[in-house]
């Protein structure tokens, strides 16, 4: 077993980061977070344009739990709004943004457009703060600790109930519902604002993996067990190539030693490039192990039924057509070269890049804030077993406290997520406590393992399908949609259709 | 109407402060919060051999909310713990300290000891950051804002959630049950924690004022109306007055003017040290005004079956009593006269003062850094009308504010409380949301009106008793208690028994 470093972001997190050092003898990689994408896209090109949004700011405060001068500096949160099907009165539907550009969740989530005329509902996107363009401090924001020290879950929850207020204040309609959503780490803080701010959410409806995200680190309070689950899962999302191909599986599998043993060779590292189609020559051996990891992982995520551009753009159930391909390729072909060609489908489906940038990839979602995350509150031991059909790595936290504070001058704090939030045995407590909140889980997300599989309580309520991936129930419908999504979407919405009909009953004398 | 600047702690509060510039012409008085306590009892003699608990320090975090050097700061938080009945896996009651030192609030919390032994409870008495020896930064904790800013509910919140997670482990006792209790703003503190913490508290137990401050705060959203409600009653505890004789109640109202009307005179302060058994001479009308007006309103909160030593030392039904002493003295004697004896029994019902401290009262209870809770986040807009028997004034933000900036540095937060605990219709969200939580309400207690006083649930309830008076049911249990406190405990009991047995149930495979 080898010793890791993991610091993963969410989903997009998934999305962010990646194992690295996964030989002991090597120094840690700090924080691979490139998302791998063509670096002939660039951040701006990502099309705002297709969404119908209208672009505010918001003067939030900067720090909402102390009293000083430095914590009443205000800066500018941006937030998208879209009124158009909304009326005075009628509900709010709020996206509680993610470590990344709001645009990005805003394009990815679609169905909330679709079911906007149905509610008359007032669709609000609000971006986390230090993401995007929601930098307190502009472009020193990540500069030390004593400017990036505001970024949190907690305080990105007060912002969205002080922006929530003034929102509904300023349209005169306190009394709309107000229901939140949200995906990944946004799908915890959805949980989370109804759990600590149900004065403000009357729900909320949450997509994997924030459903398993948050109920593993809420059922596992030692923080050194937090995801090793998942992770396990994650790392046998052969479980998704498996079912499809045990040849597929293990090719992946034997990839790795291939590739270890290929760089040790003199000329190793030239013949890498050449099978990796690198636009640089390559050095790292982990940076080329973290580009295959990704597109395995992130791919086993986005397994949609319908072709789709969420992470990158993908035919409909791409881990199959991934599996297509390192089966169709003739036994000569090297192990590696195979796991190449899948990995390719990821990375190059559009058939637009000629080469790839391996040990440099672009963070076009503005994802890096989930680093400083990690260091601090979102610790989340990760461990991969050898079942997996990756390289096996355990936890190790005192090396991971070490680079924390090497880049960032402080310590984790492990304990004090599951102790603002919950840890062991919040089922029993949601039984007795709370109320209406979706969990929804597609079991074809690598992330749904440790979700909340099981109804609550009668408002409390898990949606599970057995072909679902991450997110997918968020993304625009399409006629193209199976049986299944179309039936997870009408249960979604007549769960929160029941939730605002109570609602508006209680207000009535 | 003249214009008037509060500043209300909320029990001890109302010990700790008093309507001060009743006349807008005069500069306002920053912050009364004198106890006016003999000068004869120093902080260090209150007697604390007779609470059973032995004294611990837990080392907390400076600030729970961000990640910067100085937010990893420890400071040592005190706590009083009792487990002489106590066994591994029993439950754990903490009582949620409030505004002062903790042993005084454990000294009149007598009945958690009284129970111990029928639930094998633990318990454990939590002090308030920045009170009593809970200091941050020892001597230099309120310097400025940049020491005294961490003080605030949710700081306190969080490290009691810090603090009982700790200490549950260190028992190995981890699936105890917690129950909090707090009264007045530790009742507050204790109804938040259940709502934000409902992982680590089963249940609360609020006492009045709590109850009613909670719910006002909650119930009334625009800070500037916040505690119109409970002042007008305060200011109407003539009611207590009036209902046992009208005289009473109209000697107080007209006491005021006779009060004015001397100071002005020639030689006025000199009759009015007189008077008032001033022991250095007097200077200060609002200092005699606030004098009586402590007198009054208290004895109304702790006006207790029961002989009693809260806030003072007092006999049975104080108010009667008060008033038995105004409608004792002849037409002849003055209403000032008159105003005077009756405030003697509040301050002097021991015999043992020869003079009174009128204008330099101590602060034996350690409340002085609610004037920065009041100033930050804790805006409790006050104001009092024409029928009330005190002298009316009305509110006048702007003032307050800029008061605030020139003390501490700040401006406050109007709208924060509301924003994180809950405003307008918190009786609608709580129907549908949360659970266990016992607000206790006594009618005597002028802090009851506004408050819950009908169940909202089946697990959230009022229980209303119309001779209770401010904090009784907390007090030590004793022979001559009445049937109806008896009756009232009873059901507090047998309620917490209920979430305890419920708990355990839940455990169970």
């Amino acid at each position: 077993m080898m010793m890791i470093t993991l610091f993963l972001s969410l989903f997009s997190l998934l999305l962010s980061t990646l194992p690295a050092t996964l030989a002991s003898q090597s120094p840690p990689i700090f924080f691979p977070r490139a998302t791998y994408r063509s670096s002939s896209l660039k951040q701006n090109e990502i099309p705002k344009t297709k969404i119908p949004f209208k672009t505010q700011f918001f003067p939030q405060i900067l720090d909402h739990f102390t009293y000083n001068p430095q914590s009443y500096k205000i800066f500018y949160q941006k937030y998208l709004i879209n009124s158009q099907f909304w009326h005075h009165g009628a509900p709010i539907f709020v996206y509680t943004g993610n470590e990344g550009n709001i645009e990005w969740f805003a394009a990815n989530t679609g169905f909330l457009l679709d079911i906007a005329p149905k509610f008359r509902a007032l669709l609000v996107f609000i971006e986390h703060r230090y993401y995007g363009e929601s930098m307190p401090f502009g472009k020193d924001s990540y500069n030390s600790s004593e400017t990036v020290g505001y970024l949190n879950s907690q305080q990105a929850l007060a912002d969205y109930a002080v922006l929530i207020r003034s929102l509904k204040q300023n349209l005169s309609s306190e009394a709309s519902p107000v229901v939140v959503f949200g995906g990944s780490y946004g799908g915890m803080l959805a949980a989370w604002f109804r759990l600590k701010y149900p004065h403000i959410a009357i729900g909320a409806w949450l997509l994997p993996p924030l459903s398993c995200i948050l109920m593993t680190s809420f059922r596992k309070q030692a923080s050194t067990m937090l995801f090793h689950r998942i992770l396990r899962w994650s790392c046998l999302s052969s479980q998704s190539s498996a079912s499809v191909s045990l040849n597929c599986y293990q090719v992946i599998k034997e990839s790795w030693a291939e590739l270890e043993a290929l760089s040790s060779q003199r000329q190793g590292f030239a013949e890498l490039s050449k099978i990796f189609k690198s636009c640089k020559g390559l050095h790292s051996v982990d940076a080329a192990q973290n580009w295959l990891w990704a597109a395995f992982i992130y791919t086993a995520m986005v397994n949609y039924p319908t072709e789709a551009n969420f992470m990158m753009h993908l035919p409909a159930y791409p881990v199959k057509e991934m599996c297509k391909i390192i089966d169709a390729l003739p036994p000569g072909v090297t192990k590696l070269s195979k796991a190449f060609a899948a990995a390719s489908l990821y990375y190059n489906y559009s058939q637009t890049e000629k080469c790839f940038n391996i040990e440099h990839g672009s963070d076009a979602h503005g994802l890096h804030g989930w680093d400083w995350q990690a260091c601090t509150e979102m610790v989340m031991p990760m461990s991969c077993s050898n079942e997996s059909m990756f390289i096996p790595y355990s936890y190790n936290y005192d090396a991971f406290a070490e680079q924390c504070m090497k880049k960032y001058g402080v310590t984790p704090r492990p304990h004090w997520i599951t102790t603002e939030f919950g840890g062991k045995r919040i089922e029993e407590m949601l039984k007795r406590f709370g109320s209406n909140i979706i969990f929804s889980n597609g079991m074809q997300d690598p992330w749904s393992r440790g979700g909340v599989l099981k109804n609550i309580s009668a408002s409390i309520v898990a949606l599970v399908t057995e072909e679902g991936a991450h997110h997918v129930d968020f993304r625009f419908a399409t006629k193209d949609d199976p049986n299944w999504l179309v039936e997870q979407r009408r249960q979604e919405v007549d769960i929160i259709q029941s939730w605002i009909d109570e609602y508006y009953a209680d207000l009535r004398p």
